[in-house]
């Protein structure tokens, strides 16, 4: 079990219709690893500034998040500062200050680099690249991305594709990505892009997976309790990494890979939806193994026909 | 087996990204019992005009719905002409003229006032309670309303609630009727208004069932042949409340019924799936019961976990 995430530690603060939060910890590699600590003891690889409060690190660490490679630099940690709207699926980004992630060049500790579990969270595909370049022999990547890299760095992206395991990516972007505009087309376009499954987001609504296996749909736990979205995505990623760490043989090839990776999908369902109710973290620290174990229950009767 | 629907029975223009079609046969009550006719013989009441083509009315016929309750007057057969967005997910109306359902005022033939499983197609609700009025000793009532009667009708629409098992909704509808933003919370409020269950529909992202056995989630099935999204919503209920008609004593009480709704529901969802694959009926004309059920066995596998 050796699960590795390379991405951002933040900064939050956010605005909803029902309350607001500031300066939080936030950023995708906090969720992520936050989220697949309640499966396994993954590896944070992140950088944050001067500021970046020592209370904030011992969340994690307390989680059994190995720390190794989160780094200090001289600055300020990075900031995001945005604003949902009314029906909670759209947010206007008020302010971003990246400061030391701007400059992001993450090294892997020596020891992580023999880790078989990779996520590599939104970022450069360039990034993205080195980071895969600096692990000896992994066995699982899944990479996430947005908008903004396909705009500006689709070369970039196209050549990562192929090396990858899985790609997380949103309804909107694997549209923009393909210029399909049937989300099943779509899908299915960018799985012939390179990656050997696609995990599509539809935030609120779930997600679907393309993969070898078929097409698989995976809908939202439909909670009455939302209160900041922030974070779902990289929680449902944190949830379906985390699962997979703990039975590390199961791959793409392996007989028991299409359930496994369906029951994967389940645990970030339900943790993405707990994650959303609480700002920031908050949700995610009155949890236990035990009540989401409870809620995959709910989740599985809800569905059943 | 006794399923009555009161419904429009159109002509349709549709224009798409992809083709168009040119007074098709549409309207509710004929989307509706095309799909029920899989599973029962419908019996129909509806109100055409005289420019209404013998051809349409026997394509109904042919499948066994009964069209005793379908009356001609002086004048033309309603007519709606739309034109959707690249998405599929929105439309503009470009003409609607009513014609003979403006003044649309059901009179049940005797032979049908004795109909147990009833589905009030969207009509003002004042309509839809004469319709009530007018059966005898029903079994199961389901409704479908629109942003409308919630804008112009509301009252007719909160004394008609509580005398209907079922009420069909769409997410924005249910926002509307009920102030929430949350969909759950909604689709709960909803139900505290009258109905003993929800069908919470969201379009391309399927629907969600609130009722007294619990909340469950019924996902879209994936279709990547979406050409015309005209009487999903329609279909989806043909579907539900055809398969509810084969077993008419299951109803809410009886010990079976929660499974029987959720099992009506899939086969609604994968109806809806086909409609959708062509211009008005014309995929549904292409289709079997057993195409229907190898579609229901390959949704219930995309939702195995």
């Amino acid at each position: 079990m050796s699960l590795l995430v390379v991405g951002s530690v933040a900064f939050d603060s956010i605005e909803t219709p029902d309350g607001s939060a500031d300066r939080v910890l936030g950023g995708s590699a906090s969720y992520f690893s936050y989220v697949a600590s309640f499966f396994t003891k993954p590896r944070l690889v992140g950088v944050v500034g001067e500021d970046f409060p020592e209370q904030n690190r011992h969340l994690l660490e307390a989680r059994g998040v190995d720390m190794t490679g989160l780094t200090t630099q001289p600055g300020k940690t990075f900031y995001w500062k945005g604003r949902y709207h009314q029906d909670m699926n759209t947010r206007d980004t008020l302010e971003v200050q990246l400061n030391v992630f701007g400059t992001f060049d993450p090294v892997l500790p020596e020891s992580f680099r023999d880790s078989k579990h990779i996520f590599l969270a939104n970022a450069a595909p360039s990034v993205q690249a080195k980071v895969l370049d600096q692990v000896t022999a992994p066995s699982l990547v899944v990479a996430d991305t947005m908008d903004l890299w396909i705009e500006i760095a689709k070369p970039d992206l196209l050549a990562l594709l192929p090396r990858l395991d899985g790609l997380s990516i949103n309804d909107s972007e694997a549209k923009l990505l393909t210029g399909e505009s049937n989300l099943v087309r779509a899908g299915h376009a960018v799985r012939r892009m390179g990656p050997k499954f696609v995990l599509l987001k539809k935030g609120e609504h779930g997600a679907i997976l393309f993969s070898e296996e078929g097409t698989f749909v995976v809908p939202a736990f439909p909670s009455p309790d939302v209160l900041d979205p922030t974070g779902a995505g990289d929680s449902f990623a944190g949830g379906v990494m985390g699962y997979l760490a703990t039975r590390p043989e199961v791959v793409p090839g392996h007989p028991e890979w299409g359930t496994q990776l369906r029951r994967a999908m389940a645990y970030g369902t339900v943790i993405a939806s707990m994650t959303v109710e609480g700002f920031g973290l908050d949700r995610l620290t009155r949890t236990s193994r035990q009540e989401i174990d409870s809620r995959l229950e709910a989740y599985r009767h809800m569905l059943s026909l």
